[in-house]
């Protein structure tokens, strides 16, 4: 997926491997990089899924996954074949937690939200 | 293309279609968008050209594109087959002008600086 964050400075923009985990988005990155320290600055997050014709995006609120939850770190394992430990020392997981999804084929299209405020609308 | 604006509220990302016009991303979108918003409150943008494991990241300072310049209008309309007035009133030809671009290839690769503080390095 692309992951776009922001802080005073402006716009960041990563791809990233994620696992979507029933509810949020799950991803690894340095707590230390820009994205991560992004994201302690301001918790929004905006991610696409897809090509730029035929796209999911996801908008929400970003924060660490609870070192306790080793059910998460473990699905995120099995699926990407890496921990964020195998990244390094600070790398972390994160979840983005889903707001809105949106939905987009083509320019031409309209657009649709499949979910809007946290409520899935589709 | 993706590009990434950020506002006081966040991040926001798109996708556009673009012109690479010999120095300058050109795309268009509507002034009153949360795209075209976010660039009149920080002209900062990130984008990204290709997919997550092979891509182009560019970022640079927004600007719309004077209206006496229609050589550069011209080519965007050549290469795209539409205008900035074709998809509405107050759609907006803008021009990133790059001050780093930087090169992906797979995670597992180094990333490269090809610009940098808007001198190209390699």
């Amino acid at each position: 997926m692309w992951l776009a964050t922001a802080s005073g400075g402006g716009p960041h923009l990563v791809p990233l491997s994620f696992l979507w985990d029933t509810e949020r988005l799950l991803f690894a990155t340095s707590a230390t990089s820009r994205t991560g320290r992004n994201l302690l600055e301001n918790e929004r997050g905006r991610a696409a899924v897809g090509d730029t014709r035929d796209l999911v995006i996801v908008v929400g609120s970003v924060s660490p996954v609870d070192a306790k939850d080793t059910a998460s770190a473990q699905a995120f394992a099995d699926r990407l074949g890496f921990t964020p430990r195998d990244v390094g020392p600070s790398d972390t997981l994160f979840a983005l937690t889903p707001q809105g999804i949106q939905t987009w084929i083509e320019r031409a299209d309209a657009d649709r939200w499949v979910m809007r405020d946290g409520h899935w609308i589709a």
